[in-house]
């Protein structure tokens, strides 16, 4: 096959000025190596709510569907932070994610020698970091149910309580019931109470296992589980159940487990000490954002998010969207070029043309060449906005 | 008064070492201040279980609530790492917290100018960096129920989900119903779940808000809330509550918020950013650990647990039992002298007597004084064990 359809997801901010730039390094890229790429764009995020009232359309879903792979910029604004929640751009995101079936979202960070110094870490200690965080994408508390906030009365409320402990909930007792009723509240010692369900089901974690043993057996083979297994019931399933999987799948896997909050220490005291995490959704989501910080350059990161490897991954940088410096053309497209290049390599099963990529990222900060975010004082580099990059880039594919 | 009776809760590895270091310290000091503190010991973590089989066993319950305050070592160990939760040392330590009410756990990240160069980011990073965790500790993910790790039916899963999404549970409806039924199980197509229940109820979050403006308010005025309000519900309420006690009730503080992921980064990225951090349980766990990263030295840090002002509070370092040291006298016992000072504040109100503490450790700092944790090759100073270190202390303060 030589020819692929992409969607396009420029969503907000800075989104549609990176896509550009990122278009026109792939352009190059595609008349230098000899295969096409067919571009079609659709609304995510705070576009489509102002389009279509609808932060991630069914047309946009069914576009993204039919394509070979999808191509994402970064979505939010002040604008419509304090829209109810399905109307916010965030939903759009996860609505993607869940309808797409992505469950497995990769990010790596990797600490590049040219751009050590962007790190608030001691060089000593970033010098080299080459992390991959495998964070599960579709399950856990996001989208767990029952979920919600509801009054109730006070003394419902104590009894529901009791109830939850008395009857042995949990344990592996296999009965839970979980009751908010509408019917006896009195109007005093009315309180509201927010609830969402941090759950997984088995078959959930074996798939996400699945992946992150692929990814580590290809990297250093070393991997290692985060969880809180000491104190969650959810998190013993997981510590299970990925020692299952790895332990019978992945022969050349060494798998080791660490408590969540060791391993937000660990990030810092010693990142060198880790090559492949894998982890469930929330937990991911902070733990993916931490080590992004090791870099210290957000504008560098990128991250694919993938499902069963039938239907199209979604690809996209790790930072927002910037609307302060929207349209001003200070934005970094690299992430988003490097993102590119996560596709080709996961998707397309172009690894040639990804790599390809990924060292003409490397060869234009080798030339010396920096957007705002990732020039630092003193070190002679050129200061270039989002257009100049991006062209920069295409010249040396 | 000034007479106060304490218990002392060793616990395990470093702990009995660190705390006959300390008790040295606590009687040097009230000999020279002119008050009593009455020592009683009691059981908790790994040696309760290998006393009398229970992490935290009433007796000793008994013994804390009837003190005035507790002092707690450190507890765990690899001996006891495999053994069912409920006979776990960290059992004890979440039974402890829930008996005695202590839903406030304050944690203060401050890097001393002595030892800036033990963290592994840069100097000008953390020069001057002090920012206070305040985490509820009694609540959340932790203790909410539901929970457990059932077994269900593929079938009985599947519309179990359905019903989950179609009948609008959470949103505001009201009813929410959870059931795992042992009834209808085939024997192709079973799975295990897992589930922790994160919820929380307002005036859960209303009473470590006060604790948290508190807090602020005799610092800096700043306080940051963070949760994950763009995805969850129970965040959703804590945003509100919040926002609700503050701003009735502390007109002096400033209040902002911020999402999880991006808290864990700003630490990273720009830590003097923050003043006072409030939040959840599980959140709080993972960013109090992260935070005390940026001091680099965890043997420094000490920690308060308190509860409604009435009853006793339990203070503790925030390392852990270090199983490999225990014995050879290496630990560092300046976090547990340090964790002294928050309860002499905190609990008997002996503020000077509090200040004396933490400048005596300070003073033996500033005497080149380092045991093996927080020595730095060539910085001149001379390396000591445990027991010299608490002589020391106590010899100047
Ligand atoms: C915007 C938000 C819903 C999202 C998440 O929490 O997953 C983001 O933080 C991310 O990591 O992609
Ligand atoms: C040991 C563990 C249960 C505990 C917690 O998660 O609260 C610890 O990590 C802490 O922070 O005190």
């Amino acid at each position: 096959k030589d020819s692929y359809s992409i969607t396009l997801l420029p969503g907000d901010g800075i989104g549609p000025e990176i896509m550009s730039a990122t278009v026109g390094v792939l352009s190059a890229l595609t008349s230098r190596c000899g295969f096409e790429l067919e571009f079609a764009e659709a609304l995510i995020g705070g576009a489509a709510i102002d389009a279509v009232g609808d932060p991630f359309p069914d047309a946009s879903l069914e576009r993204c569907l039919s394509s070979d792979s999808v191509l994402l910029s970064c979505i939010g604004g002040y604008k419509w932070d304090s829209n109810p929640r399905e109307l916010r751009p965030e939903s759009g995101l996860l609505k993607m994610r869940k309808s797409m079936g992505l469950f497995a979202n990769l990010r790596p960070a990797k600490v590049l020698d040219q751009l050590v110094d962007a790190s608030t870490l001691r060089r000593e200690v970033v010098e080299g970091v080459d992390v991959m965080v495998v964070r599960e994408l579709t399950g856990d508390v996001y989208f767990g149910t029952p979920k919600g906030i509801d009054v109730v009365d006070g003394e419902l409320w104590s009894s529901f309580l009791a109830f939850g402990r008395d009857d042995g909930v949990g344990g592996g007792s296999g009965v839970g019931i979980f009751v908010f009723g509408s019917q006896s509240y009195s109007s005093s010692g009315r309180k509201r109470v927010g609830y969402n369900n941090m759950i997984y089901r088995e078959d959930e974690i074996e798939r996400i296992a699945r992946v992150a043993g692929d990814v580590a057996s290809k990297r250093s083979g070393r991997l290692c589980s985060v969880d809180k297994a000491n104190v969650l019931d959810v998190s013993q399933l997981w510590r299970d159940v990925v020692t299952e999987v790895i332990s019978s799948e992945f022969a050349d896997v060494e798998l080791s487990h660490m408590y969540v909050d060791n391993a937000a220490m660990q990030l810092i005291r010693y990142p060198k000490q880790f090559d492949t995490i894998v982890t469930g959704n929330i937990f991911g989501d902070i733990l993916s954002d931490e080590a992004s910080m090791l870099v210290g350059s957000l504008g560098m990161l990128p991250s694919a998010s993938i499902g069963d490897g039938i239907g199209p991954g979604v690809f996209e940088p790790c930072h927002g969207s910037a609307p302060d410096i929207a349209g001003t053309d200070k934005a970094n497209p690299l992430a988003l070029i490097l993102s590119a290049a996560m596709m080709l390599r996961y998707d397309l099963d172009r690894d040639e043309e990804a790599t390809i990529l990924e060292r003409s990222v490397e060869a234009v900060l080798d030339m010396k060449l920096r957007t705002a975010d990732i020039k630092q004082e003193g070190d002679g580099c050129k200061l270039v906005g989002c257009i100049e990059m991006g062209k920069a880039v295409a010249e040396v594919v």
